[in-house]
């Protein structure tokens, strides 16, 4: 079959194994497939990772048990032993021996099939158009930090950094009536914000301790920096993106403002496809290209382009 | 009067002012002030404090408002500005305009007389002892580690760092029956654990993710880094010391595993007298000398040494 594969650099492979599923999988032949920044990460040697990258899809189940025969289905990405206790204490996220579709010890969907857990796969509802579903895994990953944070609907909240998962964060944490404000550094990321209606300013023009709530989306020290700075004492900050290597935090300032910081990663997929089943979240305003598989070079490329929106591969 | 002095090193001064109480402020003769880990860092240019350190002390009103005169007092260290949001809201530790005694921008404790504000003052009751009312600021500083987390009482707890403040975390996370186990490296603080009844555990033969909540007490950057190794996936990790300066926090660790790190400072003086005065924390046992105050750069030392207890100065 046809790949993408990753392997330090990335790679048009016109003849890739096609996956044998394993007991309890199914094989998906995709339909379409997400490019996120953790994609782009990977090439720079995030994990080490090597293999077929692609944790964001949409597609029908080729082979599997009869009653996802056929199923147009996307996918939750992490894959847990299913026995130890942490599987069975809070789910496959934080298994020891988890592999994560794209990311880690397991293939993922920049191809034009790919093994996936049953007990992983969600049904998309007829409605929903593939392109609004592929976006299920990374907004399900913005719901996440609503199910992490009890933030209430008066809080001052900012997202730090108006890419592709800090819009959805906005948008998500929209949904119910909480102020939340985009920042970033002036350009065609932080107008992406203002074409959504998500109200946007200049970090740098916000006042020390401004927010009760920052969401840092950048996955840059100085973001990280700029993310503590505005916290107010007491207040919460979250990771929200992977950070490559070690990061220098002034753990000083996490003490003396007594700030509570929450790492946060994938989150639920049901959710979210309830999410763009009704429409609450503007997905397909957030789709900007779509290439075939052949052109995953000139794909990544584009998704890696300042203010670049979704990018998305057709196998 | 006799106080001691940091001015980039420590320095006994016989003749330092004595200082005039300020509108709403008491002038408290010291009785008895206690070394703590923040003060050998001030030396070290934490801060960049000059002026008199100690924060920890108990003490006579020798001069205030009538009702305060003659009383044996100990005292919170954060004075606020009382009028902006920040004070109104939530108290004088981060109002931004704030002094704390004997750290930042106000004279403390070690010196013959000291200058508190009125409600800054803790009246101590007649059956504490001074050798334990002096605990009453590290203690509070303790519980404040409770105020912020709803610690189970099944929850699986460690206490990475086993110093003078390290004891104290682990004696008051004990009070309710949560486990709690002391962890450091093998020598005289890790015993000193073990003498107060605390289990005790070498760190490095503690295996990843063993702790639901990892309280990190080190002051070091490298205890940090075991304390996330430590920490189960959706733990927390509390930061209960002071860092010098910036620390390589592993961002990309805190947003894996989920964590959830939390900042901890200064805590409520009045439960932490009424734990001394119930006689709950034997830190009548932490006491390990009492130096005069001319001799405050062999306190100093002696504070330094490993497994130090608590050294006190009487001026």
């Amino acid at each position: 079959m046809k790949a993408l594969v990753a392997d330090g650099g990335l790679r048009f492979v016109p003849s890739y194994p096609t996956p044998v599923p394993g007991r309890g999988e199914a094989l998906v032949r995709v339909r379409l497939a997400g490019v996120c920044g953790t994609d782009l990460e990977l090439l720079g040697g995030y994990h080490g990772f090597r293999g077929v990258p692609g944790h964001e899809l949409v597609g029908d189940v080729a082979a599997g048990p009869r009653r996802w025969l056929g199923r147009r289905v996307t996918a939750a990405i992490n894959v847990g032993c299913g026995r130890c206790p942490v599987c069975r204490a809070s789910g496959p996220e934080h298994c020891p021996a988890r592999s994560v579709a794209g990311i880690l010890g397991r293939d993922g969907a920049f191809a034009e099939y790919v093994a996936v857990p049953v007990r992983n796969l969600h049904r998309v509802p007829e409605r929903v158009s593939d392109e609004a579903a592929v976006f299920a895994e990374p907004l399900a990953a913005a719901l996440r930090v609503r199910d992490q944070l009890a933030v209430r609907t008066s809080d001052r909240v900012a997202v730090l950094g108006p890419g592709r998962l800090g819009l959805l964060v906005g948008l998500v944490t929209a949904l119910d009536g909480t102020a939340v404000t985009l920042l970033g550094r002036p350009g065609p990321s932080l107008a992406n914000a203002a074409k959504l209606g998500l109200p946007a300013t200049e970090a740098a023009d916000e006042r020390d301790s401004a927010y009760d709530v920052v969401v840092d989306c950048t996955g840059d020290p100085a973001g990280l920096a700029e993310a503590i700075r505005l916290t107010r004492p007491r207040g919460t900050l979250v990771l929200k993106t992977t950070y490559h290597g070690e990061r220098g935090v002034n753990a000083s300032a996490v003490v003396v403002k007594e700030l509570t910081l929450v790492g946060s990663r994938c989150g639920p997929i049901a959710p979210a496809l309830r999410l763009v089943a009704a429409g609450r979240v503007p997905v397909g305003r957030l789709g900007e290209a779509v290439y075939p598989l052949e052109d995953g070079l000139a794909a990544f490329e584009h998704a890696g382009r300042p203010g670049a929106l979704k990018v998305l591969l057709r196998p």
